[in-house]
């Protein structure tokens, strides 16, 4: 009976955030930054149970042996908690998107013309035992004007109700419907799959996680889905690049953070300059602990390198190692990308105006830079505010996607009695 | 081995796609242009040979006793030729969408960040025995930089071959792969199959014709789709609504044309109106012939009305047959298009400043009208110079679709250095 019992909850909280949906569509900004402050204030108020609600989830993950990793990432702390309230009071600074109007002209038939941004409806989003991710998806989803259904890692169901709890009294406060934001409440691993199924009351799903859990996600939902699946970033050193600056930034591209979707996994660099720019850039790397796997030439150039196989060129490290290839002009390089790229993003690093260009346009990656380190692919830097996640689809929304992403655009038309003729 | 053939084949044609794509991505405005004026040229020389192979399609759809409205969309006549002719010179004369940058901003890091417009890649299209979709669609794709895939109904096989020769002239003479534009020529069932799961080379598809074929590419399609199901379009008339003017728009709404999908399904109108527009539309609808089904309230104010059932209310006729309901609020307008609308195309008529904003935030649907017709919901009435659809999803794309719709947003990030701390 466990299978039927989760479809019925699920329509129940489908249900529920659909109607919720609808109210917080026409909201006001003022109504959803106050809920926003509010639930802030109610989350600081919180501390207390929800350090001990943390410290159960925490207690019975190491009862089950969970790594170092994992528990870290489940920690909260005085410190954490106050980050995520102020998260919430960041969202509320933002610029509301819902109900801007753009391009609004006149017909020739006499009608006009133009769209309105409106909220998507209902957001499902599936993480990982994270519970911050709970407040900041809930946060940028009641700005944007959507209610959402969420579902943690089930390690961080206590902490992840505590802080539920704190928005519903945001959104009371504001006099918006507590069914706007929803913690699955369960720790039954059919609750996903349910989820992703919804499609009578879900619009769209966030899956933030490993690779796994987004490859099933994929393979079983039947909504759209904002997310993506690999970041195997690409540098491309230019045979004109600036040499101290390539240098510079494709070491900040690999070890400024090891375990970051938009850390540099492989690095391609024109063979007029890899002699200049490789010497020096192996000695950096080394330093600091980068394992380094290269094609023949590379290991001809460099002493010690690891011959790169075929699944190197394929392979997200997440870790300290970088694969390097020389290779003889642009298009080449064009080609790897083509061929081993995840379209997440890439960066060319050269003098060369027509190189850069061509790069920009024909790099066919949610994010495409020039002369700068692939680690600023992020929502913060990119001025959005915050980010729900990062997209390497090719519809609706690409790189990070933020509160303009949880949006759309509906055609509006201003009549005054035209028919069709 | 019919399966496996199939497979292979569509494999061929998706790598080929792919590869066609990237040199089409990158392709100037001007080749382009020249591509889609050579092929309307190539359409017009050809015009002996196209009325020869739709005559074999003819004969053979004749011979498998094709109904009249079949048989209409199968034929073409010189004229329409030179219509499809026509029609692709009026897509090179729009504006290219591809290469535009927006939004170019310099972040606190020194970065520049902005979007750029690009091709989606490859687009599937799957649609009924009309000839004349074939011409529309490659257009399209060529202009928005995008290779298609074109499965056309198998009884417009010969007609859809002459048609991609023509375009496959047009792209040679601008120096553009022939890949660009493929017809899947095979009359086998199971290749629709193979499109839509072809993943790995067809970015999007477009299914166009009826609801099952749509349902069926819904439920089996492991590619984002841009489409529309049902268009069940509402019109209300607010209490406030100037008379004449309601009585030509919702008369326009239902008879202008009654096979399309923004024809107005169901009339609401607010009670303290009804006795006031209702007897004279009825005069009008049943003058041509229309059926009307209507609420209790309106069964007691028209004589000769059909009761509606519940059914009624969630049926597109997409014939000469009208749904009626007396409404006492605008509320309650907008519960009754939340419930049975599909958010495709709904209009309010009112005098009310406040109701018209209300109506145009509240309702769902790709096209929200104020005072005029739904049938207004098209491409060409929009601006936006032709459509390859109309999508009732929520994401990417919402209404009439043209070139934008063909492409997305990827980021750009332009630096002289930067690097991230």
């Amino acid at each position: 009976m466990t299978e039927p019992t989760i479809q019925d909850l699920l329509h129940t909280l489908g249900r529920q955030a659909r109607s919720a949906s609808r109210q917080l569509a026409r909201a006001s900004t003022a109504d959803k930054n106050q809920a926003l402050r509010s639930a802030a204030q109610s989350l600081r108020q919180r501390q207390e149970a929800l350090l001990v609600a943390n410290g159960l989830d925490l207690a019975a993950a190491r009862a089950q042996d969970a790594d170092s990793a994992f528990l870290d990432r489940l920690t909260l702390t005085p410190e954490s908690i106050d980050a995520m309230a102020a998260g919430l009071e960041q969202i509320a600074l933002l610029p509301d998107p819902v109900g801007e109007i753009t391009g609004l002209a006149r017909r020739p038939s006499g009608i006009e013309v133009g769209r309105m941004r409106v909220p998507l409806g209902v957001v499902g989003i599936i993480y990982e035992a994270r519970p911050n991710v709970t407040a900041d998806a809930a946060g940028l989803c009641i700005k944007s004007g959507n209610a959402c259904l969420l579902r943690g890692g089930s390690e961080s169901l206590r902490s992840n109700q505590i802080i539920a709890q704190a928005m519903h009294t945001g959104l009371s406060q504001a006099g918006l419907p507590a069914e706007c934001v929803q913690v699955l409440a369960t720790a039954d691993r059919a609750a996903v799959g349910a989820l992703i199924t919804l499609t009578e009351f879900v619009d769209v799903l966030v899956p933030r996680g490993g690779k796994g859990l987004i490859e099933r996600i994929t393979r079983e939902a039947r909504i759209p889905i904002i997310k993506h699946l690999d970041g195997i970033c690409h540098t491309f050193i230019d045979a004109s690049a600036d040499i101290p600056m390539a240098i510079r930034v494709a070491d900040n591209a690999k070890t400024q953070r090891y375990g970051t979707c938009n850390t540099m996994e492989t690095l391609l660099v024109h063979q007029d300059i890899a002699a200049r720019v490789l010497p020096e850039l192996a000695q950096r790397y080394r330093h600091k602990g980068v394992e380094l796997r290269g094609d023949e030439a590379t290991c001809r150039l460099l002493e010690g390198v690891i011959p790169a196989t075929e699944a190197d060129w394929g392979t997200e490290y997440l870790a300290p190692i970088l694969s390097i290839r020389i290779v003889p002009s642009l298009d080449v390089a064009l080609e790897h990308i083509a061929r081993y790229g995840s379209q997440h993003t890439d960066a060319i690093l050269t003098n060369d105006w027509n190189n850069a260009n061509r790069f920009l346009r024909e790099v066919d990656s949610s994010s495409v830079m020039v002369n700068t380190s692939t680690r600023f692919a992020d929502g913060f830097e990119y001025g959005l505010g915050a980010e729900i996640g990062i997209s390497t689809d090719k519809l609706h929304a690409r790189g990070p996607v933020g509160l303009e992403g949880l949006t759309s655009q509906k055609f509006i038309v201003l009549g005054s009695g035209q028919i069709r003729t």
